[in-house]
């Protein structure tokens, strides 16, 4: 049952973030004139595609690796890789996102970095750096101690949430500022909701629900990586096969301060 | 020392809180004209105020009121009182600041609920509303079961945490399209940063920190009232004062699928 709901959420997860991209590519090919690398508001429309599938829907995903069941099991190592090549992912996508509206802005003149939007968005992408460089230096490398790790591990955890709250923010901000651009001259403005604000605020509202999804497998208990000693009822539903050898688990009472496994 | 950083950080978030909302009033009063009740752009300016005010800073102080180590001593329903009265202040200041922004839209002809902006924050004051009578009737009447409570109270925190996201990508969002609208005609647009555009973006970023500081403080697992049975070394250390009765607690095993205790 609990296994169940995991991957249901997985599902409805990889359909919403599918969504996400979909509905950005085409709001910017329907509406706003498709792509180019020319410095043309066509360079520009990479960046909200590039910026919502790096920021949100690869981070995301990327975030999730030690939720599934399967990575509990054997060797951390390769679920460690998996967890930073698709934050390198993520990360490589949103970069090009940032190159495109540089490029843009450059190309017309236009002021960069002066918004409330591209100062969040801007601080998130900084952020999400120094959580890669860190992740990689201190959990993926070899030289760091049980206890820097254990130390820095609920750290890690709690900023790759609130990178990914600050990226939603961020687009949200970004979708509202866009409409607003290209609306503003339009026969019909924002204001009575032609058919590409209803589509691009309801493509906001996909966003924010994929957001809030990842958040919540990401910090439900019962959907973490067990410690060893430690493993609740619904977490034993969830091994992956019937006749699969068990966890390596010995039940014990809690002990807390001391570092319980290799990160 | 736990308990150091726990009341430090409190300041920390008692002086950003009002610091949020003397900022926000400061940028309606001295760059937006101030404040009236007319159906003017002056009606409006309360509307960033008291939202600011009811859906972040209040909202955020009454999430934290079972991480004061006080509210882990003796009966949980002062408390409890304590945390619906300051949500129930956080709602009705919310809803005094949706009024403004209404009665500002009804008097100049402006159609209401059309941007993304608006579309979450209404969703945002829309759950909260939910949250807080479902919360009063399960949490604060005496009639649910304690199974019934013991499966909401996730469920309560996830969604408690994730108004507050949307409150907070909405305030940036709101703070975004002011500024673009404020600034459309002005002499220095916003593209130009004037002081208006960098006091007003360093609010939304004074807005986020808030909010990230206040989702810390909420899921830091060392900081959470502790399970009967269940104490951390931390938890230990943040007894009120030095001779008073220590926590009824009795060292034992984790027993997981129970509820421990009245919610």
């Amino acid at each position: 049952m609990a296994s169940g709901w995991f991957y249901l959420s997985c599902l409805v997860l990889g359909s919403l973030g599918s969504m996400c991209i979909l509905f950005t590519a085409y709001w910017m090919q329907f509406w706003c004139g498709g792509f180019a690398w020319d410095g043309s508001t066509h360079t520009f429309n990479w960046h909200p595609v590039l910026t919502v599938a790096g920021m949100v829907v690869f981070y995301g995903a990327g975030s999730l690796v030690y939720r599934l069941p399967q990575s509990w099991l054997g060797p951390k190592l390769p679920w460690k890789l998996l967890h930073a090549a698709l934050h390198l992912m993520a990360f490589s996508l949103t970069v090009v996102g940032l190159v495109a509206v540089f490029k843009f802005h450059n190309h017309n003149h236009i002021a960069n970095l002066y918004s409330l939007h591209s100062w969040l968005g801007i601080t998130a992408v900084f952020l999400f750096a120094c959580q890669w460089f860190l992740g990689f230096a201190i959990f993926l490398l070899p030289w760091a101690s049980l206890w820097l790790r254990s130390l820095l591990k609920p750290i890690h955890v709690f900023f790759g949430a609130s990178i990914l709250s600050l990226s939603i923010a961020s687009v949200i901000s970004g979708i509202n500022e866009k409409l607003f651009f290209t609306l503003k001259n339009a026969t019909k403005p924002y204001s009575s909701l032609p058919s590409q604000a209803v589509f691009a605020n309801c493509t906001g509202m996909l966003v924010v629900t994929f957001g809030l999804l990842v958040l919540y497998i990401l910090l439900a208990s019962s959907w973490k990586r067990p410690e060893p000693g430690i493993l609740t009822d619904r977490q034993l539903l969830l091994q992956p096969r019937p006749g699969s050898p068990p966890f390596p688990v010995a039940y014990m009472p809690v002990t807390t301060g001391q570092p319980h496994e290799p990160w």
